[in-house]
């Protein structure tokens, strides 16, 4: 039902340029993690809340997982638990993600992307909702990187530069 | 060229649910506004930033006024003054301003999603990806918001939460 609805629906983006999109956002948080001074991209934070380093974890622990579930329809838990500790590391590993989630998600057929799914056992949303929910939430930790970056006296990268 | 390559693809994401998933993030938006104590709303800031009154008129000016001239093709330029200086009167914008931004949303035909429009005179980009902006500055300054109340020692609402 749900489905038939969605599928009736005129198109506002179409697969390969939410990807383009995407990897836009990836690019700009790449600038971001780089500004950051290696002390400060593991140790500083504002009260209550963790250094960026950890949110790019979180989102690194997000994408592909989630993808690679996606595409499996595996509805494992994920982890946000990652052994890297230099900024180096975190770039390489941002690097080394890139061509996997094109990879995984040039292999989400079409059709699916109104189907729901129940995202690392956890969120059961249509596979459309969870992608996008991997790229705000990107969008989100990524500024509050920009507050962190500001508060350092360095400043971020522009928003629309992608 | 662009347009027809464009057509081509396959659907990510139909127009009405687009326009659904900003009205789930504008909600969101509204919430974390009213988390805001009235003082701190118009005053407080991170070093180098304005205060989230500030990008909430930034988001007011951007929304409707970039809606209106996408369906008038009026490339006029956007003004960030706007004379409000309590919550209330924010949040009562904030309002007002959601059955227009449904209904100029509405106005616009999907083939001309993939068109591109100088918007405000100035972002001369595919009108989808002018919209996606609307969407990713709210999503990236109301971030910024939620540094600023987790600095005031105030709990934001969930971020998955729409």
């Amino acid at each position: 039902m749900e489905t038939t609805q969605i599928s009736k629906q005129e198109t506002f983006i179409g697969k390969e340029d939410l990807l383009n999109h995407w990897l836009g956002h990836r690019n700009l948080t790449r600038r971001v993690i780089e500004k950051f001074p290696e002390k400060e991209l593991f140790e500083f934070s504002v009260e209550g809340m963790r250094p960026f380093s950890d949110m790019v974890k979180e989102l690194l622990s997000i994408a592909t997982p989630g993808l690679s579930g996606i595409v499996k329809r595996a509805e494992e838990p994920f982890s946000h638990d990652m052994n890297m500790t230099t900024k180096a590391e975190l770039l390489a590993q941002w690097d080394k993600e890139t061509p996997k989630i094109i990879d995984l998600y040039n292999q989400i057929p079409a059709e699916d992307f109104s189907k729901p799914f129940n995202l690392f056992g956890e969120y059961n949303f249509p596979i459309k909702d969870n992608i996008l929910y991997f790229i705000d939430n990107e969008v989100h930790h990524r500024a509050q990187g920009y507050v962190y970056l500001r508060a350092l006296g360095i400043e971020p990268p522009f928003f629309w530069e992608r």
